[in-house]
């Protein structure tokens, strides 16, 4: 079990040059050492060193200057600290979130709102006019297919699809592993369908992505939340706590990208926690939608690479990345694929034909891994200045999250602050944010919020943030 | 109750027609009484002959000809009779058919094999190029909204369509009372979620279409079997008795063209029906997929015309109509309205954006309308031809449904017929068919088959009803 907290040597590495720079040791501007000293101060080799070079620049932390070298890049402020990890919790809870979550849900959709609060990209960094044209010439041609069902497992083309870039994970799937869905979400829901009943306890993480939660509430099922720490992920010690004191028939993970705290499981942890729940045979439902959004140097396995038992129902889509409109997501639910494919036919027969030929072809021709180089680059830099306005103008004690993906940011705000109602009053202003409590099912993260940060930056954007700095600083000073 | 035995006077008298034509009273090539004549024989309208008459031709039995008047159409024979009502049964049962119906279902993805089992329409008889076009326009201008999130309760371009139509079936919604869901079979789900929980008692149709069993056993209610008449629908009596010997919690019912028998229940049926529910405040769950598909004079009224308390959740598509790999469902769940858009979120969040559009793009500029009018005659007609085959070369005592609408014909084979050992013997010469077990959780209709008529007349057809009629004799010989 001590595997688990081993970390990859260049993520240290670039932890400790992160440290520095925020204790001051660095400052901006400053040169870092070369490669070749660096790998020579630590005892590691240059490629570790080149690894943790690139990381910190995807992470916005420094930048290269051709010819010279790799310098501590100039941000308004790089003081805030990580948010803290949750307490574990002992209870059996039944989520009661679906009310708090709504308008979150809703602002997304309503162009007068600044969308901060709901995980949604913005379709200017989505191949909008590439995927539009795929789709238009995918039904010029597809004919009767095009308008007829597609029943389950779905498309062979978009299952080959996904099968194929799976190789690249680390966890080689078989078109045949593959259930096309109505996005991650139908998937989810169809692979905890097929390993619990209603009344049964789940293991999910805390803070964990308010859908899941909604899910777990509304099949009836309790939930156990496991802390998640905002760098490596699920506590596996509370796990194994928690799995002791509970009969837990499946645990639901995001071990890439937790959303929200954008948490990223080291390789040696998810090996501990696919081991862990193997050996008492309960099934894992991974959540891998934002595997493909890494801003480090190389795409994360899912814990799926590391199932030998077929206990892991890894669940994927194209939402976060490419189109979420499109609905275009999949299940491989390893020894429960019958099941899910049966509850596919119950739960809504067949998924849209039209969308799935359109993202096969966009996968087969090559756009995905092009839009995905500049998408990557891009979050990263937009996720690093989001981080940085906050910083640098929410009230002192903010803690904000340092994500190593995805496109969200984790904010904790003094305890004076009530989430609820910087959520209310940034309303007011025509903002959405995501308030804490939505994450849990428990009275939990009352002082936390999840800002979006998938958007271009923008006039628009900075006067948001500083708009919900000032409505924090008004609530830390009782007005 | 007595009102619910009332049927419409054109059809009373279509009737009286058809049972002079098949008990021989008129023969193949008759002249019928002209309009005025019959109205006054009949003491009727002549409005009603003229209904009747159009009835008569659509069902194939009659035919126009041009400044001469109405005659019996020559067809091969006219002989079947309809097959019979199931009995009550007073015992709930937990459905499970699942693999049983899973060839039925891939059988229509598999173009090798002749159609004759899932109740798919051909592309050939959908407005396929139309509608792929419109898809294909609509993709090309819809920029960023085609890419993004629909959050429910979905496209207001899609609901305002569909509550446009509504006033047409006497049942006028509001976009307001609209969820768009992926298909029928997703609102059905929706609404049987937001109504019941396990273990609950629900009361469906026998025999019902196979996903709604399949449905119900997912979610794991048990199921009450309430006799369909072949004409009139759901056996009222049989449901009045179910009520008081179970505590049943909801009511699923196909009233306009029940599949597979093809009955439509009259409206002071209909009527009978939701005021028998709403007294004991027990939700009814319409499933209206077919209702447009009707043979007769005017689109039959969903049950939901008649519901003055909510208790109606009426749930359509455009799947058995235009394109069922669009997935472009509905469900107007009264009372229960927002319970379904919360579902809605944890199920499978939105529906694909841009196929939505495309109907409602369709629905707009009149090719749903256009498109009708030519299917449901072609229907009318192929449904007519399919069953004057069946009539003419299946063994003697055979029974074939006369449907009012939509496009499946139920075929009750004499008892020494095993229908699941025809199914095994007509698939073995690549030919699918429905086989009558599925249509029940118990072990009925074993003589039953149910046969697609969902294509359009051809030698290929017309080989595959002769080879069912071979394998049928053959059984009925003990061969």
């Amino acid at each position: 079990m001590d595997m688990r907290r081993e970390l990859h040597l260049y993520e240290e590495l670039a932890d400790r040059i992160t440290s520095m720079i925020d204790g001051g040791a660095l400052k901006i501007g400053d040169r870092l050492p070369s490669v070749r000293k660096l790998s020579q101060q630590e005892g590691v080799s240059a490629a570790t060193v080149v690894q943790a070079y690139v990381n910190l620049e995807n992470r916005g932390v420094i930048e290269v200057r051709p010819q010279s070298g790799h310098y501590v890049r100039a941000r308004n402020q790089i003081v805030a600290d990580e948010p803290r990890i949750a307490r574990p919790s002992n209870v059996a809870t039944r989520p009661s979130i679906q009310d708090q979550v709504m308008q979150v849900y809703r602002s997304g959709s309503d162009r007068s709102i600044l969308p901060l609060g709901a995980a949604y990209l913005s379709s200017e960094l989505l191949p909008t006019e590439k995927l539009n044209k795929t789709m238009a010439l995918v039904a010029r041609t597809a004919g009767g297919v095009g308008v007829a069902y597609d029943a389950p497992p779905g498309c062979l083309l978009f299952r080959r699809a996904v099968a194929k870039r799976s190789v690249g994970w680390g966890a080689p799937l078989k078109a045949d592993d593959i259930v096309a869905t109505v996005g991650a979400m139908e998937a989810l829901h169809l692979c905890l369908r097929a390993t619990t009943k209603a009344g049964d306890t789940v293991a999910l993480e805390s803070p964990g992505y308010y859908g899941l939660l909604q899910l777990v509430e509304s099949l009836g099922l309790r939930a156990v939340e496991i802390p998640v720490h905002p760098r490596t992920g699920m506590d596996l010690d509370a796990l194994e706590d928690a799995l002791r004191r509970h009969r837990i028939k499946a645990c639901l993970c995001v071990p890439n990208f937790n959303n929200p705290t954008g948490s990223l499981m080291p390789d040696p942890a998810k090996q501990a926690l696919v081991e862990l729940l193997a050996r008492r045979e309960i099934p894992l439902i991974e959540d891998d939608v934002y595997g493909d959004l890494y801003f480090g140097s190389a795409r994360p396995r899912p814990a799926k690479a590391f199932d030998k038992s077929g206990l892991v129902l890894l669940c994927g889509s194209f939402s976060k990345t490419i189109a979420p409109g499109y609905r275009a997501g999949w299940a491989a639910p390893g020894r429960y694929r019958e099941q899910v494919e049966l509850l596919k036919f119950a739960h809504t027969l067949a998924n849209a034909t039209l969308p799935q030929l359109a993202v096969s072809e966009f996968l087969a021709n090559g756009g995905y891994d092009h839009h995905l180089r500049s998408l990557r680059k891009r979050l990263a830099e937009e996720v690093a200045q989001v981080r940085d306005a906050i910083a640098a103008q929410f009230p002192e004690g903010t803690r904000v999250s340092r994500p190593q993906g995805g496109f969200v940011l984790w904010v904790e705000l003094p305890p004076s602050v009530d989430a609820r109602e910087l959520q209310r009053r940034a309303f007011q202003r025509g903002i959405s944010v995501a308030p804490g409590p939505i994450f849990s099912a428990k009275p939990r993260f009352t002082s936390c919020v999840r800002i979006n940060a998938g958007n271009i930056w923008s006039p628009a954007i900075a006067r948001g943030i500083e708009a919900l700095a000032n409505i924090a600083q008004d609530l830390v000073r009782g007005r």
